[in-house]
């Protein structure tokens, strides 16, 4: 846990709950991060210290909740969550409360997106350390909704290699890793969706803690989330047209299996016939219409060059029906 | 049947209609429980007593009503829908009527969603006891919206565990499972969602049978119900998914069994008319164009070798164009 | 046609339109009942008794209406469709206009929904006798709206069985039953979907005709349309996932074919082919390489041996694979 | 060109344009109507007389615009499209200027849908004489939206007659017929939802040119709109269902005659192998193992019958399986 | 860089950034057009003389903004996306402050489609020259969107050409071609629709800086767009049709290929058969019971006419079903 004021700073790694009371009412600006859910006598201390909403205080808890903004009389619960890449497009609770001079914040796991914010704090740089809680808020958002780009990058490299891929050469895996896409969309998106209208409710809802001034900032965030969601519904569009690629190409190469096999039978089995034929053992002495092309002198090349022409006629009309590689533009 | 009053409490299975009048108006808070709608002359009796109009009766009757808010004068009623795991993601109506001093519950069979209530206000834990009808009639519905998550629970590893089995092997019995889940989800969202909107009725609209502070808890069951409706819609993706992933393998599979038989095909055909050919009957003697291998010394072995040549070069041709077992990443 | 008032009932077939005349004014109500709008003079003489609008007087005739409320300055125009089952889900129209002393009702052919108000009238039972000209609409729409359920019912049995039947058997002739099916859907759900919003209408805008406490039932009239529209939507998805069924069913049993054809083809042509090989004519004498098994003492059943030994293979081959049979699980 | 007024009429076809100004101010109704927009000139100085803001002129002659109602100062610019069904599915332009003493029209080409307001006019029937500049718009906006009901029902008509050909017998060229459906419909829900939109302005927005009576009429023009997208929604959903019923029955086709490949393959080639097996060429003088049937007595009719008894084994195992024709039911 | 004003026109190709400010003030219209983002110091600079929000600022330099519209207190800051055809359906952003005397855009890279404007400018026609700022600004969007229909209309020439080869010969390369489509009308879609939004903020929201008479033309912009948008749902219909008539093509030429297959194998399998069964090598001397044919003075013509006759039959029988050419219009 870290406490922090402007003009000056401190830094605290705070041990017992109560030390908070003492900051609060002496500096402007108070934060107060728990990373990490775990100790629940903290978390329950810490309500009745900010004196929170039993509620909101299971909401905290229970990490499923959809990001979501709700106003109390002395506070404003913001919940967002967190994209993380490394556990499968997963998404994490991050729980803000803001209040007159102290922001709450509690994170599921001790993560470093809020590293860069501690730095700017103390160094003193940028608007932080003068505004008020509400632009620091708008900075632990912010440093969030960041977290979803590189998320976001990776994710279409992945689905423009996969397309490449499926093109080239449909195979049954990619059925898997297409369904496992769209798996880690609907996740992005169940966290997303519900952010960006939060984000909405933020800049646009007349919320007395946050100034007008930190509305321009806001809105930035809400801009980032549609950006984020045209991301995630354009590539939900190429995820779902890739299935419909994949079942072309599959019904494509089915269609060229099946040209070959019926091309190879539809010239070997007449050929086959013309050998059975000439194989019937027909007693050519009993009369001179049985068989006789068995005794005539050029009759064993005579029935080759038959088998010949056959096969040829056959692999010619193939040819003009385009089945047989000869018109290469159709193969692309 | 249960009575009950704050304060003091006190607990009746009611035989007779007539005695619910003594309670009224003597206590601040009433509730009355029907379980089971069996005997009809209970709710009318009850509907006079409580000045019920005789629309709503008829809907507490009529158990396929869809979840719904609808004011009247002096009570408002409140339709909602549980969930019943066991037989197979039906949903049960329960109607309460929230008057001044009053609640009136019909369930359509007696079930224990209710008794952690009636546990409550027996020991006086939490608000219940203290606050008015408003906080109970709360606590009736986050009861029963609680009872959904365990059914999606359920029916979420059933879609998962469902997924890995289409995927691994594909079969015709997953047609029918697939087509079952959607019938349940349909049953599930024609529960849910109009008793989303029920809720948003609830906590936004000014009904002034609800006091201010209980809509931070109607608010919370509304929040409950957009969280099942998000984990609904997101099975509904999935669920629909699955058809396509099934038809994708089958296809799949169907293309991997034509390039067996394909290969298989055109590799014998040949095989079988070099066969034929050199069991025609041709008189050997007649010309010695006529099939002079088969006098040949080494005919036979030459005939074998032919065979296997041709074999070997289609074989080749087959594991080139990556239709045979070779290229292992192909197959992933 | 028939006329009614309250208090005093009168009833009477009118032959001469003028007579309706004298009965406007004189009673509290008066409903006429036009069945059949086959004599076009009737129409266009009631049509100047009741003052009303030529283009509402085209629209009674114009028997293609959407469901809709118009109002005039003194009336107002309700279209209503109702649903006939006996001839295909095909759907009819009813005009009603709503005076302040007067209900004036056009049916397409004389039907039977309307005999239950009549008698509810002659015997003075419920509102309806009490009630304005308000009440007697609702009753109308209502008797109309009523109508919806049973075809429903029987349409929901339909989709039912035909569900059972596709995934035991699938045939061609179900790809009609379903498109039948969606036919009827969509002509129910093009009388339903504007029936609702007039209801909607009925219900919520301020019609000065229209008292507040016939709101309660109209408002109920509403609710049925809602959950109709709920059924229709319901049965819209499982009839467009039946396609789906369908066509998942089909690929599934070519696929099956497939695996018999290729199966026993796979099996079979190696047999073959060693058949051809014993039937080649070389001449055992010309050399002890061609052929030696031919004069084998157990040459034949060497032959048949090895065929066994081939075919047993294959057949373990694909019992492994999974191809034959054997893993019952996987037919379901 | 022609020009007409009320109470008298004077129809004239306009050479020069200035002629124009002479009937403005004097008669109550000028209507000109420019079938035609190849003289640019003659609309550049329409458009001085009149007025006419400069982009409005534009998209006059810019015959791509979506129908619109655009109020302007002293006029109000109406953008209508007809359907033209000889042309295949194409929609023409039609703008409308309505001031307070005049209408001007401009029509892509002569054509002869505006005929009927002129004999009217001329002859002094109905309502389009006596009422204002209003009513004749609504008159020409009528008759262009009658103009889309017999090219529906004709579309319709084509639909129904589709269907029935593809689940009789399902071809190639259904797909390009489908397709060019589809193209069709495109075009005229193009053109038909702005104009629905266009229509609700014109009835709902408060536009000073048009008086409150006229409502009544707009309205009814909006009604028919409302119906005419009805009737393409459900063409659509029926001719995008058209394409599935299509894809099914090719499916279902492949799979028959995938049925009657397998059952045929799969009853001759046992045979043919057993024809084979009894073509090889043992030494039956070498053993008496050595193919003994070949000199039993009876060995080609016991051969023959061996033939015979596969054949008719497998026949009845497809005949259970019902592959083969027999259970009448599953051909419907 | 280029400066100008209205009146007298200066031009200049501004080297220093503080040169500007000079002009600032002194003249009614000052243009300041930054082709290519590589020089950061010039904007950072332009932004503290302008009063630029730094939030702006970066979303100028950030080229992959969604096209909207933002107010500030002393300027307007809009973002419009232009299409780039050369470059495969890419779209560039383009940023336009529009202030009380300024107006200040940004270009991603050096473009021509300002170059009229300037000329424009330089000669004095139209509006441009006399009017404020707020036109320019209009000017400079319409520009932009001008720019999309030849893109589009090029798109539209693409689509069809690539429809009418599918129908005549499906092949695996248009499943790419299909789907880089897709991606082109994504790209164009994600650009399009929020301009759309923009410009309809733009004209109906009341922004101080843009003058009422200028809302007409950004009314025309906005019908563009509408129009663009038309155009591009249109495409997108047509382009995921294509994707199904693909599929049914292909699954039509799978089905005509088995037929071949099949009727080709099942009309010589039996003949096949015979040649077998005569090719058996049965003693015709142990009974006359073995083969009597085969010593038939008739017995090769009688075999080959029975083969013949087999064949004929067949082949009537596949004629009759439809399989076989003959039913010209199953062809189409």
């Amino acid at each position: 846990m870290v406490a922090y004021d402007p003009q000056r700073v401190v830094e605290k790694d705070i041990e017992d709950v109560q030390m908070v009371r003492s900051f609060l009412g002496q500096w402007p600006v108070t934060w107060i991060n728990v990373s990490g859910l775990g100790d629940l006598s903290v978390i329950t201390k810490l309500g009745e210290i900010f004196n929170i909403h039993r509620l909101a205080l299971e909401d905290v808890i229970n990490v499923h909740q959809r990001p979501k903004v709700e106003q109390y009389k002395d506070y404003c619960y913001i919940v967002v969550r967190a994209v993380l890449e490394k556990e499968g497009y997963a998404s994490e609770q991050v729980s803000i409360f803001l209040g007159k001079n102290f922001v709450l914040s509690f994170q599921e796991q001790a993560r470093t997106y809020f590293d860069p914010i501690i730095v700017r704090i103390r160094e003193g740089k940028g608007r932080t350390r003068t505004a008020g809680p509400d632009h620091l808020t708008y900075a632990l958002i912010d440093a969030i909704i960041d977290g979803y780009f590189p998320v976001l990058e990776r994710f279409g490299e992945l689905v423009e290699s996969l397309e490449d891929s499926i093109i080239a050469q449909p195979g049954a895996q990619f059925i898997e890793q297409i369904h496992d896409m769209r798996h880690g969309l609907l996740t992005l998106r169940r966290a997303a969706w519900p952010l960006r209208e939060a984000m909405a409710t933020l800049y646009r809802d007349p919320i007395p803690l946050i100034d007008n001034e930190e509305r321009v900032y806001l809105r930035d965030c809400y801009d980032h989330m549609v950006q984020i969601i045209d991301l995630l519904e354009n590539y939900r569009d190429v995820t779902s047209g890739l299935m419909e690629v994949y079942l072309s190409s599959i019904s494509n190469r089915t269609n060229e299996i099946m040209k070959v096999l019926t091309s190879i039978t539809v010239v070997l089995l007449p050929l086959t016939l013309i050998a059975g034929i000439y194989g019937m053992n027909f007693d050519t002495g009993a009369s001179p219409w049985n068989m006789p092309e068995l005794t005539w002198r050029a009759g064993y090349p005579f029935a080759l060059g038959l088998m010949a022409l056959v096969a040829l006629i056959l692999i010619l009309y193939f040819r003009i029906k385009g089945w047989w590689g000869s018109p290469p533009k159709m193969k692309g």
